[in-house]
């Protein structure tokens, strides 16, 4: 028996619905929620019942990718308020989430490992349970399904159910919320879940495989709307909806990479973001009897996958800024809304330290980076290796996108722009970045070895793994290469076994102190709804 | 004016006491506490004022050190129950601290660096002020001295203090406590405010420079016997003091590296670890009127500079063991005893995670170490260097004392022992690990670095400090070696921005929660206890 079912990059070899019981069409079992058995020590739970519940969660989004954001946001508004060098370094908690009363922390393995996977966390969240990584909602035997804290709340309490997400609104994350399946490869049969879930509010990026993975079945669109679902595929059509427009599912108009909403750092003007599919939902799900709206921000994972910092940063504010959507709604429900901010795992072993830069952080040379490491491959990359491109011309590429700059003949150094006072050798310039001979010699080498891959994963040496994962060499050296010389570093291309912050802000959100289990998420979350 | 006094390598620049207002003889000025301006937004204390406070500080001890360490005693304890691979993993939280009821999160940065200084850090925490890397309790012009919660608590409440370190007693972290210098290197001046502290129990390692940095000052153990200390070192005479003994200091008598006590992964049957001075210091210092005790964990930081996760996770450990000794005191004074965990900042960043074992961690493979990098330095390069050991020689050890083994010459391969059930190809065996031919090759290539290396750390090349840092290069690569086949890795060799764990149990543990500032530790811990 496989134990691991999937890694992001990897294929699932496990048939879809060929497990006993695992396919959409089997009976769903109801697991009590077992709060009986929670770990955490608070049996009272004290303040009102949360009728307005938000869950946001960050993909690969542990403490090192809050942390460097908000320092990062620091960085970069004490450099533009000049004169850095003169004054001590400060740094305010910029972001929304931080400024939660109460932060507990989430160990985050699942059956299968210490570095565990987003369908079997998010299953842990979404129902309390462990289960193997790639599994979602589905017992470590397959033989049982568990219903979810959404299933449970729009069953019990009647409360309307919206899911958002910037990636694939039956991607693993959100599927977790209404899907069953043993492997989160079954995107054909998570989307059929989707509709026969009757959730009030879909949102975000495209179904992925929406006729199937051989491309034979029927559309899910055309079954949604069969379903009674309105679909709309486009930003001006989404901004009408209301209340009024039953169940809708609401797909982003400019669809990015693996058709998800684009990085926040490619965000073009007056397109939307994260936030504004959050103050939709908020719109259209709004009732007398309550709410569980759940938020992912998919892609900080996606990128941290990658090793692009830059993006990875943008992507966490945008979760941020939808976070502060559901703050103003607290605001005006406060006795009756409970936030709650998390991750599933932490993607990448993002430090904010390296070994080149001792006790040194350069962050805001991250702001020179103008592109994501996806959209850099699609517009870029692709077409050097179609023209097989003068690696000359290619610097002048990354030198306007990511600051990084050819050394000079005669040896000009162009110096470094740092965060804060210090006694370190270099001062601020421009905030270009000279590249060093060996750094310089590292890019030509990835970019020798972008122009000449051909080859799968598998066949990869182990130091070239180690250096590129199954990245497009020239690409995640250069994220590499400015991560590094901003004093940051990642340690993986795979999710890594940190522990996840939670975030909570409410009456209740005393119950999500202290250092627990994912699992307790879930057993907190039923408990203070009072779901069973 | 230099505005980063010192890294933990670095030499200080600045004169001791050559800066007004910052030797031992300047007159102390009172900050106020100022809980006015605490960012937290909990403002009433509920809960008995705690009579007994315990701070333990894990120097370098931020979540990854805290989640590995758990995460390794649950893999060794599958490990050792056998028939890991069939079974789903499961992980309880064998720490103690992870069971406290609150955990918060506290944001390290100094007014130097986001990757912040144990100086710098352990004087917020001690006196809810921000100062440059490499100062202890003093501003950032240097012309004011902050007192510090130990002394306030001995002044105004009459409270017994104890100061206990696995390091230099007169080292950065115990000094924030009493001490009040522009640079952490005035170590004979800290022994000096040491005495003149006339806290009741100080114990751990050795002073550092206690005739001063040239060797001709007063010894500062006769000094302290002028002034009324019992000074003991041997663990014989440590046994039988009392509280009936007066103020004490107790020196470790079989000191390790830097006069420090021995790393856990090193300590000999009989010989007392952090737990044993805990347990003497509550003994001392128990009476009516109350106690403060800080204990820090100094090794935890010191392993991971030199990324000996192994002995990082042994001497984590030990931290937890000697907070047993306090949770039993606290089980007697339940009402009145709080207890607080911290770190100071993370050192090395450390990840449960690496590119080469993407998803899959192999953590009980860290139990083939048997000895800390430190005393293989000490115990057997220093050998090696002086008598140009062979290579296949130096190997036998390194098999030995980490389980790293030659590849062998007909390609046989030693599989590796996972952690838990997956699809990975490997498979469990004897938990010997082969090495492949480019990892033998690394290894080869540091021996060599070693026996030739005599430059200053300032000659090295940029691929080279990032390779060995300022470590015996063939150590450090073992440990590297030995910490990627387990599935982790370190970014550095310093310092990193990631924010710590707070952990805290007591009546007014709530006090606590949330995500703010190393600042805010101090000045909860003021309000708690009713000091000005």
């Amino acid at each position: 028996m496989k134990k691991r079912l999937i890694g992001v990059t990897m294929v699932c070899v496990m048939a879809a619905g060929a497990i006993a019981g695992c396919s959409q069409n089997s009976v769903k079992v109801q697991i009590p929620s077992s709060t009986e058995s929670a770990t955490t020590t608070v049996n009272q739970v004290e303040g009102k019942t949360p009728k307005y519940v938000f869950l946001f969660i960050g993909d690969g989004m542990s403490y090192p990718q809050v942390q460097l954001t908000n320092y990062y946001l620091n960085a970069s508004s004490n450099a533009s308020s000049g004169n850095a060098e003169e004054k001590p370094l400060t740094s305010s908690s910029q972001l929304t989430m931080m400024n939660f009363p109460v932060v507990g922390s989430a160990q985050t393995y699942d059956s299968t490992s210490f570095a565990p996977d987003s369908a079997s966390t998010a299953t842990s969240i979404a129902t309390g349970q462990k289960t193997w990584s790639g599994s979602i909602n589905v017992s470590e035997d397959f033989s049982i399904e568990y219903e979810t804290i959404a299933e449970k709340l729009k069953k019990q309490k009647n409360y309307k159910v919206g899911i958002v997400s910037s990636v694939n609104i039956n991607h693993a994350t959100p599927a977790a919320f209404y899907a069953h399946q043993a492997s989160r490869n079954n995107y054909y049969e998570i989307g059929q879940e989707l509709i026969e879930s009757e959730f009030d509010y879909f949102a975000g990026g495209a179904l992925k495989q929406p006729t199937g993975s051989d491309k034979n079945q029927k559309d899910l669109y055309e079954l949604a709307k069969e379903n009674g679902y309105k679909v709309v595929k486009t930003q001006e059509e989404a901004k009408k909806l209301t209340s009024k427009d039953g169940k809708v599912i609401v797909i982003e108009d400019k669809l990015a990479d693996s058709d998800s909403l684009a990085y926040n750092i490619d965000l073009e003007k007056g397109e939307w973001a994260l936030k504004d599919y959050v103050e939709k939902g908020i719109e259209v799900l709004d009732n007398e009897e309550g709410f569980f709206m759940m938020v992912e921000g998919g892609k900080i994972d996606w990128a941290c996958h990658a090793n692009d910092a830059g993006s990875a940063i943008f992507d966490t504010v945008a979760l941020d800024q939808a976070v502060r959507k559901a703050v103003e709604f607290y605001n005006k429900h406060p006795e009756e809304t409970l936030i709650l901010v998390t991750g599933d795992h932490e993607t990448g072993g993002l430090t904010i330290g390296y070994a080149g830069t001792d006790y040194d952080t350069f962050l805001n040379n991250l702001s020179n980076q103008k592109i994501s490491y996806a959209k850099f491959d699609t517009d870029y990359v692709k077409s050097y290796k179609e023209n097989k491109t003068e690696f000359t011309k290619v610097m002048k590429d990354i030198e306007k996108l990511f600051g990084l700059k050819a050394p000079t003949a005669n040896g000009t150094t162009v110096e470094i722009q740092k965060d804060s006072a210090d006694s370190h050798p270099e001062s601020k310039q421009d905030g270009t970045l000279l590249l060093t001979d060996y750094e310089y010699g590292k890019l030509q080498e990835a970019y020798k070895t972008t122009l000449a891959r051909t080859g799968e994963e598998s066949t990869f040496s182990q130091e070239e793994y180690v250096e590129y994962g199954s990245y497009e060499p020239l690409t995640v050296t250069i994220t590499h290469i400015l991560n590094n010389k901003s004093g940051i570093n990642f340690a993986s291309y795979s999710h890594t076994g940190l522990p996840v912050g939670v975030f909570a802000k409410g009456e209740v959100a005393s119950q999500f102190e202290g250092y627990y289990d994912n699992t307790d998420i879930f057993k907190q979350l039923a408990k203070v709804t009072g779901v069973k």
